[in-house]
């Protein structure tokens, strides 16, 4: 094992570094998620990360530049297509009735949010404790603000009750679909479920089917039943 | 200002006490939780604790013998009330058919979270780190299965709709309520809201009227205009 020059220190790191194939850009980024969510991302330094993910300082640096910029692509991972989901339902050219569209848009969450689970976890426990994170919660209250507006266009179609403010409406429904990083795993609690790839998983994907089309249930026809 | 034996470092502590006549130990937990939900718990050390509050380690440790004890009050203060709720409404001795005393619950837990709303909210980030957390996490599971159960009764007496697992609506009931920590505020986020007391403003109390009442009207009517 030692090469021609008699260095026997010359191999240890190419043969780690075989040893965790794993270990490209995206899975650190997805163990990274998982530490910080346990942990708690304030609390993790990235020595601490290292030693979580059994890596040097240096290995991770040698994917991102520091650890922001891992909570900036989990934010973004987290953001980008529920945005795009909320645009579109915005947009004029989609057809469907906005309480059509609204409906759509609330099932669709729950599809984003079980396909991202852990990046949107981390992002609905971003405080604001940096310009990384007010950016997040800016971005979070355009969504608030553009699917009150959704709700107001529902009203005044004469689709929804017009006696609940429809910003109070947008929270109330996000809050319900939000809660769901809180429990929806296999088995209860974060400790008990897989560490990776909920979406890839059939069963639970059976089981964000199953909860979009509760949250839509009791949201728009309400758990009272019909006479 | 110097005492008959001529000892002049005698004063500065019961005057620096009497300088901070609001740090009895309600007021040092009421800041404490501020400081957590701010900068997180397992990131706020004693030595950040007592930066941030101004006061010193052993000034700290004169009121409580540790930070967890500081957690601990703070769930016991978010659970017991609600817990105490949770009891009453499944009594078989308390008046009402299942259904009303489950509607009656849910305001009353919007009532209960926004009069402790700090604390609760330092008890939804709990993650399960320690004996204490993983205590509160099972006072909470305890809450979901008596909801569950309480959700079935009034499936069972025909109030409810009997297509959705008592299971997952008792858990979407408490997600749309808990959500209510991250914006329930006189202005948006937690830096503009005022640092103590929301339950002693009456208009944030009207605010906990009229939020109790969305969350039962969505929840059981549904935002679908009734035809």
């Amino acid at each position: 094992m030692t090469d021609r020059d008699g260095a026997p220190d010359a191999e240890p790191a190419p043969r780690t570094r075989r040893g965790r194939p794993g270990y490209d850009q995206a899975t650190l980024l997805r163990r990274a998620i998982e530490v910080f969510n346990r942990k708690g991302y304030d609390a993790t330094s990235m020595g601490d990360l290292a030693a979580e993910l059994g890596l040097t300082k240096s290995a991770i640096y040698h994917h991102v530049p520091s650890r922001e910029a891992l909570l900036e692509a989990a934010l973004d991972e987290s953001l980008a297509e529920l945005t795009a989901a909320v645009e579109r339902a915005r947009d004029p050219r989609t057809p469907g009735t906005a309480a059509a569209r609204l409906r759509a848009l609330v099932a669709e969450s729950v599809h984003v949010l079980v396909a991202h689970q852990p990046a949107v976890t981390l992002l609905l426990r971003v405080r604001g404790n940096s310009a990384l994170e007010q950016d997040a919660l800016r971005r979070r209250r355009w969504i608030d603000h553009e699917v009150a507006a959704l709700v107001r266009e529902a009203v005044d179609e004469g689709a929804l009750r017009d006696d609940l403010e429809p910003e109070l409406v947008s929270r109330l429904l996000f809050g319900m679909v939000n809660s769901l990083v809180e429990w929806l795993r296999p088995a209860d609690g974060p400790a008990d479920g897989p560490a990776d790839g909920p979406a890839d998983d059939p069963a639970h994907d059976g089981a964000a089917d199953r909860v979009a089309a509760a949250v839509v249930a009791i949201a728009f026809e309400g758990l009272d039943r019909a006479t």
